[in-house]
């Protein structure tokens, strides 16, 4: 088997307006553990990923590494970047810290905290197999598209419809050279992916997990500790 | 103002596979009354709906006469009517007790409980007024369009995305046109409105909400019991 070198980039800029709290929501606790502390847990305990970024807004550097990074012992974080004022442009922060001896990079969302040791072992499988492998699952409801009159445009066909989660993972030169271009071009995508299939390289979908939950509101708090007890820490 | 009449078609004819549970999920309690007498509660209630048509399991039609409509005191629900075999069949065969004096029809997942009184007025009051109306939401995922090789065909733009939800209102006429069309030409869509917008009838969106979820899994479930909390029973 090739053994590949991977580096995971973190990203936890947000300033977590949608939660009702004023503590940014990648710190909120999640049963007694901050919600980016379970996700760097996750990273620092897969074998494939060999180093850890973790970029979070300017003004929490200090606090991430001594609150979050130290205190769970993410030995793995060997640098802690500060992030941008989009998601995108953290992003583009953290592949600063990337250098020519990572093969893969794989990039997860710090309040995304459930993934799988296999997830993330297999984005970065597929990533050095293909070039670019993104985890999706199907969609339980109706997709429209609408116009600008609120009129409804079309309905596409749920078939090839899939909701796109993280880890995402890239083989080096082709997230670097999509970030290159997107940020000569002035384009924001919603995702990383969206990036690099901008510049015609295929991007291979792995099958997610409905657990693998974004955690952007109070309702997601409280689904991420119903998940906790079924799928158990993992820590 | 006009006043309207409208007929709720309530739709429950699922077997519930996708729960833990041997009971279909329309008929599972959601903190002590089922999820289905609780959608029903709510078009009792609603001034704008003056009489349902609830579509079953063709095997659960007594059950659900003497455990639901009649043991919540739905006096609404006229009609308790066999469903077919995908949900599409059974709307269909709620549609065949539809009458002439309905001006519009409101058509409404039973696993749906928490549809406001004001949403499902807003939508019989917009289908009144431009013929069809959807409520949608904006979603939180980026989207993924995949061909049959798992590989990223496109990611549509997000702005312009929309979850669609129910309660879907239509005119009569418009409905049970898109209905006919549909069988004619063995078309089978994933919502209502779907059958709608392929005759060309512009279908107008109104804002859903985040509260108004689909029960479908067990996780849907305490979700469910967190947002009764959240937002009372209304009962």
């Amino acid at each position: 088997m090739m053994m590949v070198q991977a580096v995971a980039i973190i990203v936890a800029g947000g300033s977590g307006r949608r939660m009702l709290d004023d503590l940014p929501k990648q710190y909120l606790s999640l049963d007694g553990v901050p919600i980016l502390g379970r996700t760097l847990i996750k990273f620092e305990k897969a074998p494939s990923v060999g180093r850890i970024v973790l970029v979070v807004p300017k003004d929490d550097v200090n606090y991430a590494r001594d609150e979050i990074a130290d205190k769970y012992r993410i030995f793995k974080a060997k640098h802690i970047q500060a992030g941008g004022e989009t998601r995108q442009d953290s992003v583009r922060n953290g592949l600063e810290m990337v250098d020519d001896r990572d093969d893969i990079i794989v990039i997860h969302d710090g309040v995304r905290p459930f993934p799988s040791e296999e997830l993330i072992d297999l984005s970065i499988r597929e990533a050095a197999r293909m070039g670019a492998a993104v985890p999706v699952i199907p969609l339980k409801n109706t997709v429209k598209i609408v116009g600008e009159d609120g009129i409804i445009i079309d309905t596409p066909g749920r078939n090839n419809l899939r909701l796109a989660q993280t880890p995402q993972a890239f083989r080096r030169e082709i997230i670097l050279e999509a970030y290159r271009s997107a940020y000569r071009e002035g384009f924001y995508g919603t995702d990383d992916a969206s990036l690099v299939e901008r510049m015609g390289v295929p991007v291979k979908t792995i099958p997610g997990s409905h657990d693998n939950i974004k955690i952007t509101t109070p309702e997601d708090l409280a689904l991420g500790e119903l998940l906790l007890k079924k799928i158990g820490a993992g820590i």
